[in-house]
């Protein structure tokens, strides 16, 4: 079932509209048509609703956020609420500084937020309020491994029933709670903490993935964080001896490009907790 | 004679002074100094009368906009029409949201403008004042077709006229018009819909062939297009199986580095109409 | 010496802030993760403290400057001062517009920089407050050549004295400058000036290298300077009959990605002066 929805993305071509931060929006939105849907990336306040209104599903990713963005992101959220089009939060860097705390609290409050996808400090952080974050990567200790798991995983499932979110934690070990269940997903590539926006990009992957299948959430972000765990694989598997962080994101938006439903089937891991 | 635009370019070396998007700013950049001029990206207003001063040609591309962009790209254009250097517009997104379609038709009002490249929604959005544009790509009852071209290159003669600029509206098929003469192009791949920042790079390359003949504008506008089409063709041909769409943007940059103008002489596929 | 930095960088991964412009700001996230440290960009006045708190270093890049980056510069580089992390300051285009060249001054004054890493038509404009610029190019008349080696250090040398920085002039031959000490680099390609970002990128690499070694500012320049010299140099070794400077870029981080120390101490090309 997981393997259905980018095909379902491929049909629909969704229209993603992005405002999300000027690191990584160029990789956002090649990844974004790279599976199928076509992106639009606006982040004006004057933009903001009329872009909504054109779109499929939505995307907010706190990256490089300033005030006019922040404005932008409410204007159009609201507008994605009213037409009932899925919003993807990505909290990038919450706990890391109040400013984007504050933000990524401000959205998950007033907007209905679909899916939020971060790594554990940004999920913690907007859960607890309080982080051990490094930067704007996961701290260490809050790190899911096999033997915090389950823990982990009562962890998302209570802030998605708090939050009305599907939640996806991602990291070496990704988990995804939300409708009351929960999975854990084991596929990806250390490769991916080497290059900026492998998060961002799952964000706008997430995003399609929704937008293409907007009443089964969880499988829609279960089957986005799945797929660029394959591809991150599928990538690293294409590393020649002279590549590097460069070559791999390529090949990894490459790989989203040609992925194909069977590969999912194949090579999934996921595990129903 | 549309072969012999990109000689000048790479000898005359011009500075083009791009107010562009965050989105492909990057690629735009790259593809500038691919084709052999000199790119200077600066959008805030207090920078943007010194940086027109120092350039030989000026882009005003309207993805992701703002104000203050609003604002620089006026005294830029303003700085540039006393010069007399050309300005290409790029409306990204006109008829998308009402913000980008006024920003547009007042740049058009109030600025001397050189070439308007977009596609057929944006450009009729301009001409017209109303679009059936879907996000920022082009709606499809606007496209090109053998069977429209007349009506089309009839349309963007008329533009031409009332707006006194070169018009490229690209495409399957893509119309220029301007100077009482017409023409339309059939080099391009269809890939260069799969990634991000074709359009712009296009604005960025036809700036550079403007700028390095600002006495020929049809001609530079025609060279560009088709120089961008061509090598839209030659990258796709050095796709390889696990290639994707990041490859093929990486592929694109490549050939207008290594374009011949005998390859343009060979490859050029334009009608005079 | 200059080929152990390299390994500190890769051992403490240290937390690079980057205000940065948003034209090549993808290329120098991506080139610091290739050496090991680890970037976080941020640019919001009201993140700059929370975000410079958490860092290791600071890299302050004038391009496509706004008055809101700008402030976030003086809050993020008070913060840097505070806690006695180094800051590289890259002045683009000093001295192409009246704006940067203040700003670059001003920051120069106000904070106490580590590091200056510009071309010689920018650290030109900030030792003398004039400039023969065009664009953010090097003009050919200030570029450093070996018949101007001896003036072009002690230039720099007087620099260092008055600001308190080591001065990092690259070009084709580099000039630091730092502690009553100087030296030329004579690494690199000609393909550097074919992209966009090879200076940005060498800031933010200048920043990772400083932070590493913070008691060691001279070789930590020198030793990123020539790191990535060489890296084009490799860079340029790889490079087949159809690429060109999107592929070149690739390769440069990639390069910078699988470095060694090995090759940093054979292939250094510098000479005290």
């Amino acid at each position: 079932m997981y393997e259905e929805i980018i095909a379902e993305v491929r049909k629909k071509k969704p229209v993603i509209h992005c405002i999300t931060n000027y690191v990584t929006v160029n990789d956002v939105a090649n990844i974004v048509l790279a599976c199928g849907a076509s992106p639009v990336m606006a982040d004006a306040p004057e933009d903001a609703a009329d872009i909504a209104s054109l779109a499929d599903g939505l995307v907010l990713n706190l990256g490089t956020l300033n005030q006019s963005k922040l404005e932008a992101m409410l204007i159009a959220g609201r507008r994605a609420n009213e037409k009932g089009i899925p919003i993807v939060l990505d909290p990038v860097g919450a706990g890391a500084s109040q400013a984007r705390t504050q933000a990524a609290l401000r959205l998950l409050k007033e907007l209905k937020i679909a899916v939020v996808r971060g790594n554990s400090s940004e999920i913690r952080t907007l859960a607890l309020g309080h982080s051990g974050s490094r930067g704007v990567d996961a701290a260490f200790d809050d790190a899911v491994t096999e033997g915090s798991l389950e823990a982990a995983a009562a962890f998302a499932k209570d802030f998605s029933l708090a939050s009305g979110a599907v939640v996806a934690m991602t990291g070496a070990i990704d988990v995804i709670a939300g409708s009351g269940r929960a999975a854990a997903i084991y596929n990806g590539s250390p490769l991916m903490r080497s290059i900026t926006g492998a998060g961002c990009m799952l964000s706008g992957l997430t995003a399609a993935f929704a937008a293409a299948a907007p009443d089964r959430l969880f499988e829609a972000a279960a089957s986005a964080v799945a797929s660029m765990g394959i591809c991150g694989e599928l990538a690293h598997e294409r590393m020649g001896g002279s590549d590097g962080n460069a070559s791999f994101r390529n090949y990894l938006i490459d790989v989203v490009f040609n992925l194909k439903a069977a590969q999912i089937k194949e090579l999934i891991k996921i595990k129903e907790l």
